[in-house]
């Protein structure tokens, strides 16, 4: 699944392109995911037929299930071998399907891994409501688990997130966002359920302090990747490949590093240019391939990719303090793919 | 501050007014409101400033702080003397709060209050995303606190309240609703968090479980009496004193008592009335005033005046298990009080 980038398709980047899937880490886990994925079925039951209803849709759309997987691997990495964390990765996964019910809200998003959203299919109001009792579904579950140390990671994850989707409202529209305020974004609002999903892997295997901030540092660096990648596709993907409109994050307005690097080295007619479409949201069509060409002028999807690659680095060393594992080897693969997807 | 009620103006009803009101319980709590308030004002701080902005607009609004006033009351009632209820109290208005914000997304409202609505100043999105850290940070305190039992009292009713909201949703425009469909959606969206507020009063006191259970429902019977008469007042209250539009319920398709039992007892032109009103929303500026009406002639809001009166009974004789005390006069007031507001 070779994705088209403009910029690295014209032969200019001479770095080769990484290989890894999630196929090793599949096969790691799926006797465990297979636990979690009944679990989740089983706690998004409730005797409102609309709430099943909605939630099934979201939860069964294709979904990766990467977050419940990393905090498999990252227990298996550890040497745990009990059952606490399959709750604990069901009320992950929870917690970021509420998170994308909101986002799909907040952005009035039509399309969500090639299927209709569920805002679109049921409306707005049902998509918040849902979004709320799948948050207090996560709560739940973790109190079952019943560990504080646990709770306390997800719940401050919980509000970190909520922060950072918040900050990324505010700089929307904002043609002086800085490089600096986009990575809190987006480590607030994606890094931060990756690391906590991690980090409660080797929490519940009671590993050493350094150990956890190890598998921690992990799940972050991965989860920064994983947003560059992501913010990166959004104006280099084919449609098909994406699941979802190309160009969503320029019409909404929404200041990614791409267009904050672009911004950083527009010249009078370029931040015209960018002032119009970005802070007065005055597009047309025609906008978004002038946009892209200009991605491109400045060469910021490659740049992009290159911050993501210093991430992926960083998350790879992480995890090199473990000895190797079918575990350790399965987490540097996700590291790869994670990768690859901006190849 | 007496409100006028059709249909109870015209002396039809013969009984007395309830008298009651808040000034006891007030005064009872007022030293360990103060602690709640400061933990309100701390925790809702955040390094994104729309956050506080946000928070501060609807939880300075003028809200009466009604659920923590119970939480500390029921304690005080049960002897406890400690500070672990403060962070509990602080995160139930929380809670409280975050649905405030998304059921005024849901509903489009722009007053609450007498004040203009955060989604009406901000927009549906802060509002959503805000509700959010609120409900991340209900979750931070409970979890400070450390007592599973009462965290798990906590997020159970979080569930039941989203459950509620959603049920209500799905009530919403269809004149078949029952009398039951709509005591099922006031419970869960009002009277489980009235009920895990005052509950954990006597939990943290550590009282018998007969003790629990009797506060316990006199929270639920509590909230169910103040939730009927707040849809009471939607039909009868003037605007300045409701603090938001008469009719809103009305006109956003809201199955609630009054019409439902009015449903019940239509002629044929008025079932088609409501069909029309209700149903195919289809409603003109004349039709609140028709509405109103056939309430008045089938005499809707004395009965649901009168189902209030039921549970505010059980609510008092829940409570009376306990010696007398100021804190048992006090949250007999409170019943008082939710009552007198419907007359």
């Amino acid at each position: 699944m070779a994705v088209s980038l403009p910029g690295l398709d014209d032969g200019a980047s001479g770095a080769r392109a990484p290989v890894g899937d999630l196929s090793a880490i599949q096969e790691l886990v799926a006797l465990d995911l297979e636990r979690v994925n009944a679990l989740i079925l089983d706690h998004m039951q409730s005797p409102v037929a609309l709430i099943p209803q909605l939630a099934g849709h979201i939860i069964a759309a294709g979904g990766k299930r990467l977050r419940p997987i990393l905090t498999l691997a990252a227990a298996k990495l550890c040497g745990y071998e009990g059952d606490r964390h399959y709750p604990l990765a069901a009320a992950i996964e929870f917690m970021h399907t509420a998170t994308l019910l909101h986002d799909d809200v907040v952005d009035s998003s039509d399309l969500r891994r090639g299927l209709a959203t569920a805002n679109a299919v049921w409306g707005n109001k049902p998509s918040v409501l849902v979004g709320d009792f799948l948050f207090s579904r996560a709560f739940q579950m973790m109190i079952l688990e019943g560990s504080l140390p646990v709770m306390k990671i997800l719940a401050d994850a919980s509000a970190t997130i909520a922060e950072g989707e918040v900050l990324q409202l505010m700089t929307a529209n904002d043609i002086a966002t800085t490089e600096e305020a986009y990575l809190q974004v987006i480590a607030s609002k994606t890094a931060a359920l990756f690391s906590a999903a991690t980090k409660i892997g080797a929490v519940v295997a009671g590993r050493s302090p350094a150990e956890i901030d190890a598998v921690e540092q992990y799940g972050h660096n991965l989860g920064m990747a994983f947003q560059l990648i992501d913010d990166m596709l959004d104006f280099s993907a084919r449609e098909a490949e994406l699941g979802k409109a190309v160009g969503d994050d320029f019409r909404d307005g929404k200041m990614t590093l791409p267009i904050v690097l672009a911004i950083g080295k527009a010249d009078a007619e370029e931040r015209a240019f960018w002032h119009r479409t970005m802070e007065e949201q005055d597009q047309t069509d025609a906008d978004l391939e002038h946009a892209i060409m200009l991605l491109r002028r400045h060469r910021t999807l490659e740049q992009t990719f290159e911050r993501a690659r210093e991430f992926t680095d960083r998350a790879e060393a992480s995890i090199r303090i473990f000895p190797d594992s079918p575990a350790r080897r399965a987490l540097l693969d996700v590291v790869a793919f994670c990768l690859q997807r901006g190849y």
